[in-house]
């Protein structure tokens, strides 16, 4: 197989595990299907459509309506048998493929904005993260849910530094952008699944709560 | 009248009724002039603004400001005489009207859609849903309501539903677009008038709180 | 020092100050400093980027990250040093810097629509506000606050009647940009100033939980 076939069916894993994670999150809320597929759409491919869209570059499921076909079934699906999806071992599978389609979709995300020169070093990363938590976001708002940017949950920061490390490596290797995508996704993705494992949260003295380290 | 005459007129009368039934929604809550004329806005051309930025194409009402004039205007009237138009008869017509508004709205940007072949069968329904709710999403959104996607009122689905059967009939009659308009817009208003006639909601089975199909 | 100049560096004050009043409004609850960041920069910059993506024009902080890298710092100082910042004679400082900050934005955000001839002369006045407003309402979107436009408060009337009043001198002395790009911006600024000082509020008439003006 090669890379690029690697990265389509990682992303189509990613993909699913979007919708799925997005049903689960609002399944105690009463929504009905319409709503549910809206949100499982959205949440799978609204981070990319936002990004796309800053870049002004043609949307990317309007070329290759896949990724929306999967969402859409994948929401479906996870409404029918949501029981199944929340067996604790399924449960847990979904989660760490949603981490994977994080550090997919952002890695993604931040090497196309790179390709098309889009405000190095910043805008990468910028961009990377919306491709990532985006549609999570629009999701939350949406449906009312205190959204991830209000959580101490380690999920969007393996990605951010996952963009920092991608555009630290593309600098020194430009020509290696193989084998810097590989390392970067798996160098995020070993961070939120080591935060999903040991229940990482972020540090007391990097959350606004607590003291100021300026005291007057 | 023209078929296109007929369109413009009743895409000003859906235009009213989005501004004032978005006045309305919001009238217990204390907001000032300022911010009712903001919220019937984006009400009434927020949906129309998201497909333009989707599908890259200049936004609709930055040519001919006759859309944002009558929102502007439909606000302020709303605003003064919400006495009025919370009288039982008056409010029951604002209602009807704004489900034809958003009939029409959502047709009219699935066949936009359509027209510039923008991603078919899937994009030109997912754009005109959110021709016809996106700008009452983000209302809601900023105002702080629950939004429409969170209720099982059978709003959105006569819009999606009339995108499926306009995406159909323009496979198998593309040069019938006026024809194919009318049946479209006339099958989505008569589902929703009927929704609102009867009271119908969504079946238990078809929402998220009901009893899983698949049980473990 | 050249109108641009000043322009230049008044806009690199109003976005410290943007961030830092945003970090201080949301500093109750619980952020980490990755959420600090990324709430920083989307009210300092989100507001031009809306713009620039319905404008259909190359995103402002994209050609130049001076305004991200001076969003990002002032986050983290103020993340780091909000004890000092919230001193009463610094706190008011800032909510003062940040009436300008948002008078200079919406002026300049005006004059950038007047400019490419979009939409006069409602298309200015829109997107001037928006430019103003339109990054802290997608913060507290995301932070789940309140957001500006359900307070009586007179932040983002300034900013319209300052557009209003520049859509007007520009009509009469378009070859007088930069006079009337200052006299609209102190005019804004003036008028949100007297408002902070005596705490102006919206009359009660018109906010719409007072008695409607037309009675049934």
């Amino acid at each position: 197989m090669t890379l690029d076939a690697i990265n389509f069916w990682l992303a189509i894993a990613g993909t699913v595990a979007f919708a799925v994670t997005a049903v689960l999150a609002i399944a105690d809320r009463g929504v009905d299907i319409f709503g549910v597929i809206v949100l499982g759409v959205i949440t799978a491919v609204g981070g990319g459509t936002v990004r796309d869209i800053i870049l002004d570059v043609p949307i990317f499921w309007a070329s290759d309506l896949v990724f929306v076909r999967v969402a859409v079934a994948s929401s479906i699906l996870a409404f029918v048998a949501r029981k199944f999806f929340t067996l604790p071992q399924i449960y847990t599978l979904m989660i760490y493929t949603d981490g994977l389609g994080a550090a997919l979709f952002g890695m993604n995300g931040a090497l196309k904005c790179w390709e098309l020169d889009f405000a190095w070093p910043l805008g990468p990363i910028i961009l990377g993260v919306i491709t990532a938590i985006g549609g999570g976001i629009i999701r939350d708002v949406i449906v009312g849910r205190k959204t991830l940017i209000m959580s101490t949950e380690i999920y969007a920061v393996p990605v951010a530094l996952g963009c920092v490390l991608m555009m630290a490596l593309m600098y020194f290797f430009p020509d290696d952008k193989g084998r810097v995508l590989v390392t970067c996704t798996l160098f995020s993705f070993g961070m939120r699944a080591a935060a999903i494992r040991w229940n990482w949260q972020m540090p007391a003295f990097l959350v606004t709560k607590s003291k100021a380290l300026w005291s007057d």
